[in-house]
């Protein structure tokens, strides 16, 4: 049962910035992609249409520290680790490395808190719920 | 009734890229923010959440030709013209420029093809329908 | 002298999500927003090209907690609090809330830690130097 | 000699609006991204940092009509093709699609025109050239 989730992606034009380098909020995208790509590879979905409403995974807390800078081209590693598991909330802690061969340089660190929510379709406010089974059984804590 | 409509922003700073200019998809945005003010200024909305549904207006068409760059902190001009519209329909030609006193210097022009559409809160496809009665009241196209 | 500086501006539909709310990504850009207008305000800049290189502001740390979600349209008041002024780096307390009319809802509070820092034309890399006048001169730490 | 190029990737969840699909700017996104790839693939790259400058591949045109949307999670190709080759610029066709297994369904058609652009690291306008000879060679007009 997998407590670190590994994603990579490529630092693409349109993230970077005219500093020459990728933007602050693309490594918060990437931290983003890779909590995405983790329920996926669960069997899960951070954002499902259901017959009955919506279900998602907003976040309620967001933090980097940024230590150097990405820049276009980049291969970026994003490592997540399950920090803390809720009944309606998971909270992570990620790293951001640039990888090159052998070579991987920490490009930033920090958390990030989701909630597992829910809305019917024709109700705009979206409330906090149990974790689905997917989730409370797919992922463990990290040590 | 207008036909016209010049809407003003400044290029953000995530706006650019790290070819030291504004990202072509900045300059769609630009040209979206300026089609949703225009509708904002006429009592309307590009989006609107309604008891029974939704009702939008998504592109089927945009095009631009980019003809000079925009950089951060620039100040960016869009004049949108009706050129056409439709019982469903609105087509507008865009010409976006920096505009610095007196100095006024053409970015882009193009072209955008909206629908206004509507779709019930449990349906998940959009389908084309008349414009509302303040877009059609108060747009004009242009001579 | 100033040590708060407030900002507005509008939640744009290219900011929202399919969860029907401003992406958390958003939230941080308006952060930025606000921060870069502000140094406009003082007759400074984020962003510079010099003759001899370029200045820049780049971050290395921001956080944000969510406590309510913005919509498309919403009016967003973004409250920059300088809490640290130090010889090369400004750290801010942020907070952003939806106004309507005389109501104010916050929707998120954090904070984000800038560096001034410069490199030649010809230079990849950034170094961290001593804020420009303008800056030291026209920002105060709040109480 | 490739005249052709395919490219997949899913929709993210920032990519999407609060209509529910993608935002029509995170398409043309994916045009670049798929352009990018190309010339990645070919041993080339849309960006360069050399000693003396750099050189850069920005749009002079960029176009789409919209026919279908794409949702969060959805798999979309970007099949590009080459429709003509000058000495400074390269003219895409370009179609997009959601694909789910065997199904195939076609989102977006467009077109799109990138010019070959240098500027010594001390310059702000970038300069049209011809094209280096990676392109040159390893690119080959569409039947």
């Amino acid at each position: 049962m997998p407590a670190t989730f590994t994603h990579r992606r490529r630092v693409e034009f349109a993230d970077t910035d005219t500093a020459g380098v990728a933007h602050f909020t693309a490594l918060f995208r990437y931290v983003e992609e890779a909590e995405h790509a983790f329920y996926r590879s669960l069997g899960g979905a951070a954002f499902e249409w259901h017959d009955r409403g919506l279900a998602g995974m907003p976040r309620v807390h967001a933090s980097l520290d940024f230590l150097a800078p990405a820049r276009y081209g980049d291969e970026v590693e994003v490592v997540l680790r399950v920090a803390e598991k809720r009944s309606r909330s998971l909270r992570y802690e990620a790293e951001l490395a640039r990888v090159e061969g052998e070579a991987r340089t920490v490009l930033a660190r920090g958390e990030m808190t989701v909630v597992y929510a829910t809305r019917g379709h024709d109700e705009r406010e979206w409330t906090a719920a149990p974790l689905p089974p997917t989730l409370v059984d797919g992922i463990e804590v990290a040590d």
